[in-house]
């Protein structure tokens, strides 16, 4: 039922601006980014001695700072640099974790423009130094989560650079990746999916050595 | 001999403001500080596909951006916020590496003032997650450098805390820590002193492991 003002003119109740997106948030997730639950997540786990993994500050290049009497430095000017690293990174029981996190709100593929070369040859030489790098991938429309390992994204990268398509499609990343399952303690396990990609890297390993044998 | 101008005046020559350090670098680390060592250092590591390490950037507290047409965003108010880690980490050889590096003109001591309780927090959360901690101390005016592990250090920290020194001698550095010889390239090769100081953990573990049988 519509309510309508004394003149008979119809009543739109105003909506405030940052609540305005058409964007149909789930209640589960309550509208927050990614970042912010990798956020709370990561806090959770260094409460509980779970693991050290921090988001690495945004660099910033400063060129002015005022120092202003009885107060703190101020920067009044300063520019954004490009990072030469991924966002996140830490320590898990002796292993180096390195990722970086994606959200999309296509609902079939994760488009290869948002990751920068910059980040796939820092992630080459992590793995090189026997590190773990994954992307977090979220398709926020399906409030859906996966761990894709990197030696698995690498060859679906190449395709773009020899000339193939642009982007990874959801089925390739159902197939490739672990999904990862939310909760309420943290939302995003991610720590779980880990485990579950480090034993199946084991079992790999060891049904080669049978197959050598 | 002094010059002197025509006028019968003394020529004093000028000297720039970023060379009035009364400071006498010597030849050799040709007054560099200890982060810019360390920052040819890992970029050495990195080209050479030794380790990947990298500083982590200074975080800022952005509150004001500026969009200019046809130009880079320029930030026109920022501050800068406590870091809630140590400024280097990254991977080697699969080993999780986390370092603060630690700048004294002191001869005889490293004062403790310069170093943060939420360092020392945070690398004790790394030790508890199998990761390599240390802090790199540069006597600048000795010129000489110490890996110091950061379970040596916490004693001496404690110690303080307990209303002890406040700083750690260097002969206590010398005897607990390992020095780090510097050479042509890279000049701080900090990495042959984490070796060493593996391997003698491995002597001291493999000892223990004699006496208890």
């Amino acid at each position: 039922m519509a309510i309508r003002y004394p003149n008979g003119k119809k009543y739109t109740p105003s909506v405030p601006a940052n609540k305005k997106k058409s964007y149909d948030y789930s209640f589960s997730n309550r509208g927050k980014s990614l970042e912010d639950e990798l956020n709370d997540t990561n806090e959770y786990y260094l409460a509980h001695s779970l693991a050290v993994i921090h988001k690495k500050p945004v660099p910033i290049q400063v060129v002015n700072v005022r120092y202003p009497s009885r107060s703190a430095a101020v920067i009044t000017e300063a520019y954004f640099r490009t990072p030469s690293t991924t966002d996140y990174n830490g320590v898990w029981n002796g292993f180096y974790m390195d990722f970086e996190a994606k959200e999309t709100k296509n609902k079939t593929s994760l488009p290869l423009q948002n990751i920068h070369l910059h980040q796939v040859e820092h992630m080459k030489q992590v793995i090189e130094q026997s590190g773990l790098a994954f992307f977090i991938i979220h398709f926020s429309l399906l409030d859906r989560y996966f761990l894709l390992p990197f030696d698995v994204f690498l060859p679906l990268w190449n395709r773009m650079e020899d000339g193939g398509r642009k982007s990874i499609t959801l089925d390739e990343i159902e197939e490739r990746s672990i999904e990862i399952e939310t909760g309420y303690q943290p939302r995003l396990d991610y720590l779980q999916a880990v485990q579950q990609w480090i034993q199946q890297k084991r079992l790999d390993i060891d049904s080669e050595r049978q197959e050598e044998k």
